[in-house]
């Protein structure tokens, strides 16, 4: 029998992650079980147990894989030689944002949305959501001091506060995108321009 | 017998609507049946089918009860005699939503989310939150186009666009509020002041 390499292993865990990516997306969170996704899958019942005991260890990975691309996100919005902008640290936010989401295999701000909901009575999901927005706060922490230094944002306020409300644009963009459908990066970014100081 | 008063029919819709809150903020959406609003609403079944013919009406009139003041809210916004800012505005947004959150009988904006995720894939929740929010964002639009007349906001920019940011902070603010629990209506709106033009 050929050896499992680590690159095989690593391919079967992408491929349950994407089958219960489409199950949630198509399903719902709720309706989704474990016997969904080993269908969804092809593998088998043991197979997919050797990698995940349970849904919310699958939500972790599918939350994982849609923030994978996050820390290089943020490396380039602040790799910029001007003087960094909130501005220009949201339209780069949203623009990926989109980008993830059209992705072939299941919008996944639909299964963020799913997760939001479900953390609010599942302490596990809970966790990962915190654990994961605490991490893209930072990132936009980051942002607010270097656009402090740069002197286009207000040095004498907490940057922890301007991130709060930078991280905070982002749920209200995915959610009138997915609920209403008229938003898309460039109707964020001419509202964003009239209300951000210049 | 007496004769039931529309008074009447009006305190025992808020009972069951009172009733479906909790369910919904202790079970949430999919787990809380018709049985459990009966059982906790102590009226028969026959009385709440009276009412209500299903979950997703029941969802809709807790979405109508919290949205009850969005339009005296944003009366007494535009009532200023002062050039109105954006600022000013969100700020008294937040502090709204906390005030209605903070009622006693189940924190309304858990139920707003569980009616998010719901909306994906129930088209009645989608179009009773569609509607709900185009309702708050044509208030913010009203907003904008004051700010626009007062000289605080570029007059140049869609009113719509402007509208969907300003609307668009508030679901990130109740997201971290229940999901990392360290916003308040003092930090965010310090972290808008930093970042909102003067």
């Amino acid at each position: 029998m050929p050896k499992v390499t680590e690159e095989h292993r690593l391919a079967r865990r992408q491929q349950i992650v994407a089958a219960a990516r489409l199950c949630v997306v198509e399903q719902g969170f709720h309706k989704t079980t474990m016997a969904d996704v080993i269908r969804e899958s092809g593998m088998s019942a043991g197979a997919v147990y050797g990698y995940f005991k349970s849904k919310e260890e699958i939500v972790a990975a599918i939350a994982e894989e849609a923030l994978s691309t996050v820390d290089e996100l943020f490396e380039k919005i602040l790799a910029t030689e001007e003087p960094l902008t909130p501005l220009a640290a949201l339209e780069a936010a949203l623009n990926h944002i989109v980008a993830v989401a059209e992705r072939p295999g299941g919008d996944v701000t639909r299964v963020a949305i799913q997760a939001w909901a479900e953390a609010l009575r599942n302490p596990a999901i809970k966790a990962t959501a915190q654990g994961k927005y605490i991490q893209v706060r930072a990132h936009f922490e980051a942002v607010a001091r270097r656009a402090q230094a740069d002197g286009t944002v207000d040095a004498s306020v907490d940057p922890h506060y301007i991130a709060q409300v930078l991280f905070g644009f982002l749920p209200g963009f995915i959610l009138q995108r997915l609920l209403i459908g008229d938003v898309s990066p460039d109707t964020y970014t001419a509202g964003l321009r009239a209300l951000l100081q210049p």
